[in-house]
């Protein structure tokens, strides 16, 4: 009998690239990614692009959603705010917050779910390691679950699953090297599409990830490991 | 002191049209529009941008989801399937379900209220007297509405309002001519986009629910009402 099938969203980062690895233990995959107006929006497609190769992926579905480039809100998607370095980011919700965009990628997740037969929904939401992204939280993701059993046709069945949600990042990259997933593919980077720059939140929890775990970070960086000096 | 803002989801039909109505007693409005590849694509935007020309919205955003038209899975996105006229249209969900649309509609709602700071989101649903799509439920709002709350930062507070939900289509056309709402400016119809085709299951209860009114339906239709010989 053939696997059951389960959507996977896929940035194209360490945390997703992990999670769609779980998923393929259990699953066929059929991978989405959503190109929300990021300012790495073009390396990150590349970087799903080639992980959704490695996987040999059954399905695969990008998604162009520009309008959070001109509303704003978030430094993420407005070039006119600025990314903090690592050391920068604050108390309370970071710059690079966006507004929602969890909930709107599982709403895209789930159209294509149902349209598919997919029987789940894997997202690599990190929260207890992670900056506190309201999104992020497993109280949204119940209640998001219960918005898809309500809004769906009666016979359709689709599970949220985030098996990485209550993870250290050290997990993350422990699982990863563990299930053979291609880290060397993935992108983290907030600032940058060429090299990752090393220094934001993003780029500074992956390389304390692996540092932690004790194996090198395959990709290179531009500036050197400020925790390192 | 000036009134809050509020969101309205208005597709161009007469339901978020009496909708927006009702939220501009009380609220500033900032009218949302999404094109999502259904067939009347071209002309519900114009329908939309006469509404809101008509009640000088504050804010208005357009927003372009096209892959549904990519995925499939309903006749009111793909071309290859047949929208029912209304005698056709047999028990359970109608072939013109997309989806979890209206899931999809929120969550871009959402994004959009978070940054602009508006207070609700008013949503034109109508469940007891509509073909029963599971994404019009009352409980679904109630889901999603618990969604926003956790999903988004904790000082936003957002609202679903959804004032028609329980209406019969009659008491909508009754409240829109109450309200001044712009009848002759909305779009109904599901397979044309010239002249309204009169009998598709949307076309059909629109001029159901003005007989019942008692008032005549200010566009024309391309053939005569079936009900009416």
């Amino acid at each position: 009998m053939s696997r059951p099938l389960a959507v996977v969203l896929l940035s194209g980062g360490m945390d997703s690239c992990v999670t769609a690895a779980m998923a393929a233990q259990t699953h066929q995959l059929a991978l989405l990614h959503v190109n929300y107006g990021q300012r790495t929006e073009a390396r990150e497609l590349r970087a799903f692009r080639e992980i959704a190769a490695y996987f040999k992926a059954q399905l695969i579905l990008e998604v162009d959603i520009p309008h959070f480039r001109r509303i704003g809100g978030s430094s993420l998607v407005d070039p006119s705010l600025e990314v903090e370095d690592y050391g920068q980011v604050g108390e309370g919700i970071p710059s690079t917050y966006v507004p929602f965009r969890n909930g709107l990628l599982l709403a895209v997740a789930t159209t294509w779910a149902e349209v598919v037969g997919a029987e789940a929904i894997f997202v690599g939401a990190v929260y207890t390691d992670a900056p506190g992204y309201p999104d992020c939280r497993p109280e949204f993701y119940e209640a998001f679950q219960r918005a898809i059993d309500l809004g769906t046709r009666p016979e359709t069945r689709i599970r949220i699953v985030t098996p990485v949600i209550h993870w250290t990042k050290e997990q993350i990259v422990r699982k990863g090297i563990e299930l053979g997933a291609p880290f060397h593919l993935t992108w983290s980077c907030y600032r940058s599409e060429d090299i990752a720059c090393g220094l934001c939140d993003s780029c500074h929890r992956r390389r304390e990830a692996f540092r932690a775990a004790g194996v090198p970070d395959p990709i290179p960086y531009a500036n050197p490991d400020p925790s390192e000096a």
